[in-house]
């Protein structure tokens, strides 16, 4: 059983703060200043160069992706950490079409995180003007799952709504199709039981900034099922990637298995940070961490509908039906997250009309859950929302 | 003039050695734990998700971008940093084949570090068969620059060698030719004056953990001139470089400037560790570093040539056709360079024969090249490497 009192006291949770964001940055792991720190003077500072090898730099993306495969229901050896989502998924999509050389149709819908349709984009124009980016609406992805699609590209859990694929079903129907699969797990590692082994996955990316707690710009991670990874001829095909990296050889021979997705230097100082967020996840087991997230979200949807009836549900009711998150539509959430935020309680917008609220049962208890839900209903009872000050937009960038 | 006792004062140099291998990776700036400790404590621990506004990470990019800018000779708002060396090629690549749509060959020559051909290849690969990546001897590449050549790939400073290619006649050539330019600049920045937009470059890209003291995984970075910037697509469309990531809309439209070069989420601590270089590269100029590199590659070749007639001079004699780097053959050249680290002068082996030096004015003096110079005699003349442990070759991997 899981110790979440013990989960919880190993995160900084600064006072007077609640903090439902977690699904957008996670807390800083009150080890990793020093593990940092200790890392820069005596590794970096000290070993220098020799450090790659001495301190073991060079195997800490297979290390700390083994560590997140545990979590995600992944072999051993089948996940390696680097570079960002948005490369990891330009990576595993154009990996996944060579797999598929006979179709041009990338199937994806409008759910997805913008980035991945982006990055996925930008992929098939390069390829020339056969190849399509489909997207459709997310409750029709299964009826376009058909013999000209040729990688089918989703990611599990809704940012906005925390609405969930069924990704055994949707894995089967692609592979009866002839459809490779890439799932993006950003709102899913650490958030839910995944089993990429048993639903049979071809591909996955994520990050780690997330629910996995690895601090700001924290690398992401790429999934190859064993059975496929010695066939992927990997695109981004760099030297780190490479069967022999210091043989310097002109020519390119892909890795042994994982290794042939790594790509160039892998950011060390983050990985070291990413590696004390995993000290606290190696501690949990995710079916304790999804039942105590079923718990908190359906505590807070019960409080919330029960006092504030402007705010509609845009979750799905059934939990098993979504991520650890909660979102609710309201016409004037911009406001009313910023009224929120000044009294301490941290969640975030999404546009045009979405306040999403994250549950992480890691370092949230019921007690935030109620008191957070108490400050709600606060500002929404009293019209709190209301003042110039909140209505503003600022502009993130 | 540049105070380069105050810059060496500023790195973490450890007792005993003598470190000839900032080419690979530079040493610890000693404010740099302090620096990335207080990030992490005071603004992920704190802030949390506000960071990104309120400590000014999302914004970090393009300024150390203009940071190094100035090293590089580039114009104000046209470097951005993030992502991996490897990537940042790839991206380059990528760009400036769009912009010559009707060419379908990337000259490149065989001394250029082999990820970046690597990571060409494999996007010509993607591209189709009638693309094609032309590797010719470093000598003859003027002679191969051609009308059907679309993008010419070079990193300007040989890594094995420090043999520099003329950037500026290159270019000219280049373009006269209707050919695009992408330069690597791995062993330029920090190492020589680069001035880009002297020579009307076209792209650039670099890595910041060499010569610019960035600490191991520390990010790339990309420049594109600003006559091209507006026209360029640019290849891996993250939702960073689109002109509004957070209205998360469906369609990419490339972002203002440079700002469309970024892909994803940056990497915060890793930035937070190269803001503290930068700061001791704000003290220093471009001319002073190259004076002084030069006087310490001139005195480093006549000590070792005066006695050690079996080394072999691998790098170009005058001093103007070189990097701020010295290379010798030697056919048992790993294992003199293991007894060289073994007496704590750390300088770096490349195969098949190289002994590679790096000289960093920022922290290395006259002084320390006299006793590396010793040092290197003594092991030569009293064959001090003929021992079988410095003999077998350690996997670096």
């Amino acid at each position: 059983m899981t110790d979440f009192a013990a989960t919880k006291a190993m995160f900084n949770l600064p006072e007077g703060v609640l903090y439902l964001d977690g699904n957008s940055l996670g807390p800083l792991p009150k080890s990793a200043g020093d593990r940092v720190q200790t890392m820069m003077r005596d590794e970096w500072g000290e070993l220098l160069i020799t450090g790659w090898n001495k301190a073991g730099w060079m195997g800490m993306p297979t290390g700390l992706g083994d560590r997140i495969g545990r979590l995600i229901g992944a072999e051993a050896g089948s996940v390696v950490v680097g570079d960002t989502l948005s490369i990891k998924v330009y990576q595993a999509v154009a990996s996944a079409l060579e797999l598929n050389p006979d179709r041009k149709v990338v199937l994806s819908d409008n759910g997805n995180f913008p980035s991945d349709l982006y990055m996925a984009d930008g992929l098939l124009r390069s390829l020339g003007p056969d190849y399509e980016l489909r997207v459709v609406d997310p409750k029709t992805v299964a009826d376009h799952i058909t013999e000209d699609i040729a990688v089918l590209m989703l990611t599990e859990v809704d940012y906005r709504t925390g609405r969930m694929h069924d990704m055994k079903a949707l894995t089967e129907l692609a592979h009866a199709n002839g459809v490779v699969t890439v799932w993006d797990l950003a709102h899913s590692a650490g958030a839910i039981p995944v089993d990429l082994a048993g639903c049979n996955a071809d591909f996955a990316v994520g990050c780690t900034y997330k629910y996995l707690n690895g601090g700001p710009g924290a690398p992401a991670f790429i999934y190859v099922a064993p059975r496929l990874a010695a066939n992927v001829r990997p695109a981004l095909s760099g030297w780190l990637g490479h069967e022999s990296p210091f043989a310097f050889d002109l020519d390119y021979r892909p890795g042994t298995g994982i290794e042939r997705m790594r790509v160039g230097t892998p950011p060390v100082i983050q990985m070291a940070a990413l590696s004390s967020a995993m000290d606290i996840w190696d501690m949990a087991d995710m079916a304790d961490v999804r039942a105590k997230s079923i718990g908190l979200t359906e505590l807070f949807i019960d409080r919330v509908e029960a006092t504030c009836p402007e705010l509609k549900l845009a979750s799905p009711r059934n939990p098993v039906q979504r991520g650890s998150q909660i979102s609710f539509r309201f016409e004037e959430g911009y406001a009313a997250m910023q009224a929120l935020i000044a009294r301490g309680v941290i969640g975030d917008f999404r546009a045009p009309d979405i306040m999403r609220f994250g549950f992480t049962p890691l370092y949230i208890d019921e007690k935030d859950v109620m008191q957070a839900a108490d400050t709600l209903t606060n500002i929404m009872n009293n019209k709190l929302w209301d003042t110039p000050e909140y209505k503003i937009r600022q502009r993130v960038t």
